[in-house]
């Protein structure tokens, strides 16, 4: 169960709603946009998957950045507390040599398949991790290591070429399906499966979802992309506010989602788009909560709470001499508390002025990851639209690249 | 060594930098702020801890929250890398009942000493937590363990008076420090030298940049405060791009001190405040760069730079059939990768028209992260006091507070 509680405006015949609906539905039935139809190309790749003999790996390596490892990173967090035998996963993301290093110390070389996942295929990070994890741990791609190392790319790209060369065998992203919206193509659905996770459930939370987007068009949806919209050059951080610590990859997989989907050049030339913001409750309170409180009227907060953690801790009946005023929460579990400060903190931020809605799940289940995932791609979808920016590309981060090879190669 | 490189106006008599300046000394001088003169009041301290017999313990339990925590995890995970051998710390903070049991897992009861840290004494998460683990534990507080369990919090508050009761270990923060100015007092000190850190050098880092704040008066940081404050209309998203992972804890600390000390109902009752961003390069060049360089040009950007990570694993000098446009990095260290990466981008996003600055610490040494840690403080006192709010209060957060007291009082 997923329930929205907002007072975005209702739609009557608004036409931005209308167009933008129209534009997605457009992108899907084309193929022009990639990401609507993975959760359905994801049930038989799941099949494939299967007859991959994967029980001799007790650990998952994953070396990619970026859209090639958030996404995954999102799901393992959130379903990790429910299913501790999943096997483990590391990710090699940044070049920071002091944490290449430290995962290093904790590969089990002979027990680990090695994911190396990058859209492109160039991704300089990951393209040196993978090297030097070659050349660390020995591994002979010619060799005994080739049914170890799995690739995942676009169809055709260097590393896919490079793949073939060594018969190492190749998953591919859609070339219709950009990195941040890839989290359910062979991206996040291979490697998750490998782990052990329950894979089938996330797809079909995500299909159900976009089903029913393009069926009934979730008005609440629409609503709430034309107040972004409408108010993007007022309330242009976009706060979102999770009340669990194994929301906090999902939260900076959001971000990167709404960042540079929408951070844009537009058609007018205008450097558009909003910036997101990934918040833990209720620690943050204690770090964030005054800023939106009382400082300036820039932002929206959407709340995320999970009502049921599989965990029924309880806040101690003990009364500690001079501390008795805080005895009022003892005895209650701690996820009634921290939803008790999720519904407080709304309804203080509301009142301080500030458009604020909340998304609830009853459990941090398969299938409700499935649905978050989807509502946050259609969401950034539907803004892009009414933006007039190209959601789907990032030219911005070019010349960076441009200028760390000129500085190298020269070296 | 810390250097800093920045392009903010040259200072000639501006009267309102000059101004906050002398607030600042007049701060200090009177007393009415204390944070200033944390570092020497640490080194007596640091004398007492001497005192106590820490070696029976090999792990160290902290429960607190927001001020309360963020700074000793910042110092914890910067200094980690090159002090392997320091006892592990636990933090207990959110009220997230997976992480509460997680970590109780984790706790080895005999052998831990046990830290309870807050300001006001009452905090919620904080005393709900600690009497949870009062009574998972079997804690005995009037017999056995009270030379196990020890108290921060400001002298007189309810907490103290607890300690008072049970004769506990108290360590009292100065009334005129706030919480998240608090990491150099008794908050920090006193944990982390129980972890075995060498504190006395963090302080003296501290202690020499005041020193040197108020002799030199840094124009450097007097032009980017200055700078701060007069485009807070425009540019009022402050990103601080930390090129470590090491540093992702230190960011977070950094939202808390700018979020909170800026984001303030000014004299005029009007909403203003600068909203902090933390984020890790190079990473986040695969998920907010796009935003920054393209989107609205409402951001300015701080660099931070650590020109050698004590670890000089290279890019390994293997050549992948198709994968050799990828080769221009080979054999170079992971380090000066990332190094030539943070200032690619720099350079990229300055030409976009972005105002960046940088921070470059030769190592993460003790010296430099106090260095880094009153930086940041004075910064935030400078605009604070340009922005005529209230700096050290936090008025905001109170309104949750009631309305969770009255929810669950009632229930």
């Amino acid at each position: 169960m997923i329930a929205f509680e907002n007072n975005f405006e209702k739609l009557s015949k608004n036409d931005l709603a209308q167009k933008a609906f129209e534009s997605l539905r457009e992108e899907m039935e084309s193929g022009a946009i990639g990401y609507y139809t993975l959760p359905e190309i994801g049930i038989p790749l799941l099949e494939e998957v299967k007859s991959i003999k994967t029980d001799t790996f007790t650990q998952i390596v994953v070396i990619g950045i970026g859209g090639s490892s958030l996404g995954i990173k999102a799901i393992d967090s959130m379903l990790r507390p429910a299913n501790k035998e999943a096997k483990e996963i590391l990710f090699f993301e940044n070049s920071d040599p002091v944490t290449i290093s430290s995962l290093m110390q904790r590969v089990r070389p002979e027990e680990a398949a090695f994911f190396v996942i990058s859209k492109s295929g160039s991704t300089i990070e990951t393209t040196s991790i993978f090297k030097t994890v070659i050349a660390h741990f020995r591994l002979e791609l010619d060799a005994k290591d080739n049914k170890r190392v799995f690739v995942i790319t676009d169809e055709g790209s260097d590393l896919d070429k490079f793949a073939k060369h060594y018969v190492l065998r190749a998953f591919h992203i859609p070339h219709n399906v950009g990195g941040r919206f890839s989290v359910l193509s062979a991206v996040g659905v291979v490697p998750l499966a490998f782990a052990g996770y329950n894979v089938l459930p996330i797809l079909k939370g995500a299909l159900g979802f976009v089903e029913r987007f393009f069926a009934h068009k979730e008005n609440h949806l629409l609503g709430k992309a034309l107040f972004y919209y409408k108010n993007a050059q007022t309330t242009s951080i976009t706060v979102l506010f999770s009340y669990a610590d194994s929301m906090e990859q999902f939260n900076k997989w959001f971000v990167q989602l709404w960042g540079e989907s929408l951070g844009k050049i537009d058609a007018h030339k205008r450097n558009t788009g909003f910036t997101p913001i990934g918040i833990i409750g209720a620690v943050d309170q204690h770090s964030f909560l005054q800023l939106i409180v009382e400082g300036p009227r820039d932002k929206t907060v959407t709340f995320v709470r999970v009502e049921d953690f599989g965990n029924d801790l309880r806040i101690a009946d003990v009364s500690l001499k001079h501390l008795e005023q805080t005895n009022f929460v003892n005895n209650k579990t701690f996820a009634h508390l921290i939803n008790e400060q999720s519904k407080a903190v709304m309804q203080s931020v509301s009142e301080s002025g500030i458009m604020v809605d909340a998304i609830t799940l009853d459990t941090l289940s398969e299938q409700n990851v499935g649905k978050l995932i989807v509502y946050f791609q259609l969401l950034a979808s539907l803004v892009g639209f009414m933006s007039g920016v190209d959601t789907y590309n990032q030219n911005g981060v070019e010349l960076g690249k441009k200028i760390l090879y000129n500085s190298l190669s020269k070296q």
